[in-house]
């Protein structure tokens, strides 16, 4: 490819944070590289940031400046890159973007959970790239496999590790024993965890890229508000100690799945929640800060990603792919693929889905206790897998694994459960998956 | 995407054995799902076939021909796909398709492993697709992730297991313990092997695959003829034995590899063999007909792509991957990634690669021999990892695992203990891959 005279291709990056300072260090770096592979050389044109005069290395500060919506209207700024986070003034300014025509580059889950819509409407309107490999699992390619490798097939199932933070404290939990919040407290010294977690422990994040792979695995849209989350704040290392007991570990998972009614109507469901997953499943093994993600379609099978999740060098990796791209493009005269959102799936909620449950219960320690639960159990149509007592005096700890049921009769047994003389409390209630019963 | 009006895409399949006939199927089947990924329909012009009076189940018998080329030229195909497999007719095919302004997509390894260079000009020439995701793991997505995602990194290795053949084989030996020729003819009845397997055992079809991987991860040139290759009939239920005593499996691994010299000039190491990995190493839980890449770059770090290498139904999974967009392409007026050879980095010999060895061998068992045998290692520089001895009267087993040195270092040491007195066979050498040290 021969870029003799070809004009260059302007870059304007927005925030200077881990990713953004990686993406300036590579692009400074590996010019050469990255000139011979898009056919023209890529030049930063400016880095809006909200401190113009705090120094940073490596980079000249002629070219910081503080206001990002100038930046961003240069004529000379052909592809935008977006690492400022959450949803304003991200959206605007990347609206301004497609509208003068620049291709964008985000790493912003959020606003491509909730936004990407309009934004994706916006870029077809004025045919423009907007890429966002770096929203999802960070240096793992997922959304461009997703769209363009299996775009010949039909998903029916994504499921995922996709919160580092998350997964690092429940891997630490497995290995050590250790409480949640002592855990939690030495993610943050790590840096594994930011000094408010909430976004992580509580599953937004999760359930952010949860929609956006929901809406390209489906072809519709789903936005973060579709998916049912809960967090792993509760979960205790008793229950990681009784997952273990039953060959299992425990994930926060992304799962995005497409349901077929008996009536052949489709509908998609999307779900952040604490799991148990087998231990010889490929997920149960992904610890740490490491995500994973596995699709399976109807024809290419069950396919793994793996990779690392989080970080400035891997993000900024999947962000230096998608903007080659767009370079090239500009280049070439073409563009990526569009939204395709044709099939408009609707949204099932979390009680049509079909789950299994761990249930931890304590309960009196007397003849005929389990015969009792276990027909709360059958009243609701669920059927019981595996049941583990061990008493303990007066009381005894009874823990029941379903089979497959709606997770409106399993969480209408659970609420029954509580409500029976014979058992003290339910301790503990969580989802099994990755198995086929 | 709306494709009111929109012109079809007209598609030539080329060959109808497991994978044309899962391609046409999908077309088929999906035709409904194509057309709104597409914004436009995509029609099965003609199938050609070496028999077209064979009744085959699915298809219209008006759509067979035995006249390839005629297909190829009808000016109603937009596409072809080619699934022929071998260098010629497929070639020569390929070359007219491209030339008459069509997109080509082939899962041919064996003709894209040594002709990608003179198909992939004539494709920019054109300027039209060719696309091959098919050529390499089956369904699993490495082309496009390499090509795309990776587009604005640095690769520095690719290793993986690329053939499912010899990957049974090996998983068979190492969990039944059964002989080489009894798992193959197991593999032969079950559809595993070919009746004639020479492709697959002696490692032509990943080396085929290797120079695929290291052409694009390396955006060099590299055909199969500069990969160093090996196969796996030399394998013995010892070896499996043995690997299994040091935590290690073994695998036919296809590794491409940066080198950089002391002077900072890069050069390419290019390589197919059986190799012991660590049972830790995410490779050696990859059993039976799967597949698995792992790719380590300079800022994404380690990525692993996990799924079915062969078959039907997932290799036309990835042949549809690469339809749907190139069908898009043609909608749209852009086209895909032209392949980037900038780099051209030259090849090293096997000679220069650094790797470790386990030698296994039969000694005389008397004082003086592990001194003797260690002085030869010693003598070429190469440092002692491991050592395990078993005696067994007159002679004892010696096996020994090095540290990383050249492959010459390596092997010149073990000729040279095939001259000691005291050494009374080298019975086994393998590579060992997959550790830091």
């Amino acid at each position: 490819m021969s870029d003799t005279g070809a004009r260059p291709i302007g870059v304007a990056v927005l925030g200077m944070g881990n990713v953004g300072t990686e993406v300036v260090r590579i692009l400074t770096e590996s010019a050469d590289d990255i000139r011979s592979r898009v056919g023209a050389p890529v030049q930063v044109r400016g880095v809006a940031v909200r401190d113009a005069a705090k120094t940073r290395a490596g980079i000249d500060p002629a070219l910081l400046t503080t206001d990002a919506a100038a930046l961003v209207a240069r004529d000379d700024v052909d592809i935008v890159v977006e690492l400022v986070g959450g949803i304003e003034p991200a959206r605007t300014l990347i609206r301004a973007a497609l509208e003068s025509g620049k291709s964008v580059i985000t790493a912003n889950k959020a606003l491509m959970a909730v936004h990407a819509g309009e934004l994706s409407e916006a870029a077809a309107r004025h045919r423009v790239d907007l890429y966002f490999e770096a929203a999802v699992a960070g240096a793992i390619p997922v959304i461009r496999p997703l769209t363009q490798s299996l775009a010949g097939d039909s998903v029916n199932r994504v499921a995922g590790i996709v919160n580092g933070t998350t997964n690092y404290i429940l891997s630490e939990m497995a290995e050590t024993g250790a409480d949640y919040h002592d855990v939690l407290a030495e993610a943050g010294r790590l840096g594994y965890a930011e000094a408010d977690p909430t976004a992580d422990v509580e599953g937004y994040d999760a359930a952010a890229k949860a929609a956006i792979l929901a809406s390209i695995a489906f072809h519709s849209r789903v936005t973060a508000d579709d998916v049912h989350r809960e967090g792993i704040t509760d979960i205790t290392p008793a229950d990681l100690d009784a997952a273990a007991k039953f060959d299992c570990t425990v994930k926060l998972l992304a799962i995005c799945e497409r349901m077929t009614d008996a009536d052949g109507a489709e509908r998609i469901s999307a779900r952040v929640y604490p799991a148990l997953i087998p231990l010889e499943h490929p997920l149960a093994t992904v610890n740490g800060a490491f995500n994973a993600v596995v699709v399976e379609s109807e024809n290419a099978g069950r396919l793994m990603f793996y990779g690392q999740g989080a970080g400035g060098a891997p993000t900024a990796a999947a962000v230096m792919g998608d903007l080659v791209m767009a370079a090239r493009n500009r280049v070439n005269g073409g563009r990526g693929p569009l939204e395709s959102t044709y099939a408009s799936l609707p949204i099932a909620s979390i009680d049509e889905a079909q789950t299994r449950y761990y249930v931890s219960m304590r309960v009196a320690d007397r003849p005929g206790v389990l015969a009792q639960v276990a027909g709360e159990f059958a009243k609701q149509g669920v059927s019981i897998s595996a049941v583990r007592q061990e008493g303990a005096g007066e009381e005894a700890r009874l823990i029941v694994v379903t089979h497959r049921a709606t997770d409106r009769a399993q969480s209408e047994t659970v609420a029954a459960l509580e409500q029976m003389d014979s058992v003290i409390k339910v301790s503990s209630v969580l989802r099994l998956e990755g198995t086929n019963d």
